[in-house]
């Protein structure tokens, strides 16, 4: 993969050049941020755009107010997320038919595994040790729900692993670290040994430019709710490769799934491709927002969204190097995702003195800061500044503050 | 049982006599209802209440908007479907951790089912036939995924199954007639062999007095749009006795059904009680809309409201068998829940007549019109008045204007 990352940034004058030189510039009008407030955590919850709220607010009042339930076809909202998985498709480089919007992460994370377990050669699920936890737990119930084996894996015995079969589940970003897991290599031993990989892109959709369909990647699941702005819990994502879609079959069979859901026959016939591994009734709502979201991606180029992504983290990382700081991510560039992580004792104190300044980042147990480079609404300059009340919150102590220690349930 | 109906009406000016008398009448200003509609279509898709609107509006604009993830502690996100589920549980008659706020019926039925298994003698999974498309899907998807066994039941051979053991899904109401199960009768029977009943709640949860707990139900599900007027593909809802929560593992572990999710470890200790249900991250707009929506429900007695919506029915129902209709659903109010069926070959088109003229009802393939009779929003009149426009659409055959024949995806 051959990209052109921009130089770092020495000065803040040479940020802001960056800045001036930007393709991506004009995206941060879209969004809506608060005042004083550099947000370095949408790898966690994206921020709003105007077009979301201006979407939710007309699916609130006027398409279920005022049209109630006309509104799931005249409103469009039938076929919503497949057309959302339209739009989302383009950003992780696979078809139009291949993605559909649909419940959580874990939910769906579920439904492929399960059905995936049915097309390789050894009943045996299997999660990365160091794994966003969902993704460990969701290996080791469904392998206990359907008496299969599961594994957890060390990192260094991955590709071992996957030659002799099974189902391994990983992220594409690991969630502490940044660090990128490299597709098609993966992809191709997992098809030497018959295995099936259900890639995790929480971390990575709407950040880099995953070109799955290329890669030979053939089933993901992603949240809609970090990188892609859709607003707290929105609603996630599956990608099912047409070339295996019709061979699965979900195990959680809903009417949504049906190929005539109104027409409610007893016996259960799925649609064609990913659709059918749609479920419930979707959370229009949510949707709405999400919908909405998407809009500041339209005619965005990902790769341009990848390579400003860690232009960013670089600038982040090399003004923390050179202070000495313990960096908890890969440096070369293109083995990390949008977010990195600074290592400290006093991470989570650190973290909400940022906050205090209006900073925002956020920790992970044991000792990781998490910075996330989303690269729509954010400028050089901001994460220049940004890392100077870093260096001013370390330099100064300020986060030895006894108010900064207390925890929050969410941290 | 016991419970006081009202008289059925039979004029306008006894139907109004009856709105003044009204206990819940007071509730019809909390609605944002259109004009010119008489919408009897709430078990469907219910409609807006200006506090759900507010708390969307609020949640989207200041929680999300200005506070960003911060609003996960500072806007109480975290602990909202826990708190939702307080709020529902007093109206199905259970104690308040025993109820949670997630996913959608389909799945929370599959997460039951599942579990519920491995506490029931017989590995089976039953649905009764007629059931509602999904309850049956649900049960064959699991049933094939964990390799157990799956039967469609007879609704006359259903108590001699529940005496072998296994896993029932049951609606409490039937979608297409509002037939209305005996919950303690068949509980009883279950008991005695074993089995275990998840009910479906979804046409019956926020319009009839279900009072589970007493009626030693132990595991059910049921659907925030319908009665609860929680917004299209508004969160589900499940409920877990006490009794046996701990007892139970959901197939599906998802790190918010962590008793620590923010501790983000390797292994998995499930929440005590209800809680450990919980998959993925919870769609927060669309639960916020909700949550709004369930204030209309604050010191509403749950007996009032299936009395109200029983006597609503009723109207319809007498008017119709006075005019020689064909009723699909059983005449005795007690045996009913909130909606009723009127049989009829052009049923499609005789509903598009009426929705027209702004009495917005559904139809259920091959012959089934419904109405619903939301008793917050309705009034005695408004029933009067939608079956005066039926009796003139079957009068004037208007449904047979071909553009009335035209199929809609959603029906």
């Amino acid at each position: 993969m051959s990209m052109t990352l921009s130089p770092i940034p020495q000065s803040l004058a040479e940020a802001r050049a960056l800045d001036a030189a930007d393709p991506l510039s004009d995206a941060r009008s879209h969004f809506s941020l608060p005042e004083g407030v550099i947000y370095l955590d949408g790898h966690s919850l994206g921020p709003v755009t105007h077009a979301a709220l201006a979407r939710l607010d007309r699916g609130a009042r006027s398409d279920w107010g005022e049209n109630l339930v006309r509104s799931w076809n005249n409103a469009g909202w039938i076929d919503l997320p497949a057309r959302m998985g339209a739009r989302i498709a383009r950003l992780i480089g696979v078809a139009e038919d291949e993605v559909l919007v649909c419940d959580s992460v874990s939910v769906n994370l579920f439904k492929l595994a399960a059905s995936a377990l049915e097309v390789t050669p050894r009943r045996l699920l299997m999660a990365e040790s160091g794994e966003f936890p969902t993704d460990q737990y969701i290996v080791e119930g469904l392998a206990e729900a359907v008496r299969a084996e599961s594994a957890r894996i060390e990192p260094a015995a991955l590709e071992a692993a996957l030659q002799q079969g099974g189902v391994l589940i990983k992220s594409v970003v690991n969630y502490r670290t940044g660090a990128l897991a490299d597709i098609g290599a993966l992809e191709a031993v997992a098809r030497e040994g018959g295995a099936r990989i259900v890639w995790d892109l929480s971390h990575a959709a709407g950040v880099l430019d995953l070109r799955l369909g290329e890669r030979g990647a053939v089933l993901a699941s992603g949240c809609g709710y970090k990188y892609l702005n859709g607003g707290p819990g929105a609603p996630a994502f599956v990608y099912v490769s047409r070339s295996l879609a019709n061979q699965l079959c979900t195990p959680i069979r809903g009417w949504f799934g049906h190929v005539d859901a109104f027409a409610f026959q007893e016996e259960y016939t799925p649609l064609s491709g990913v659709g059918r591994f749609a479920a419930g009734t979707p959370p229009i709502l949510s949707c709405l927002a999400l919908d909405g979201a998407l809009d500041v991606f339209d005619g965005v180029d990902p790769g341009l969204l990848g390579a400003k992504a860690r232009a960013l983290g670089g600038l982040f990382l090399d003004r923390a190097a050179r202070l000495g700081l313990a960096i908890g991510s890969p440096r070369d560039p293109m083995r990390r995702g949008g977010h990195v992580a600074i290592l400290h004792q006093e991470g989570y104190a650190i973290i909400q003195a940022l906050i205090a300044r209006g900073i925002i980042g956020d920790f992970r147990a044991p000792d990781a800061m998490r910075f996330g480079f989303s690269p729509l609404f954010l400028r050089y300059e901001d994460v220049w500044c940004a890392f100077d009340a870093l260096q001013e919150v370390l330099d100064r102590e300020s986060f030895r503050d006894p108010r900064f220690a207390l925890r929050a349930k969410v941290t």
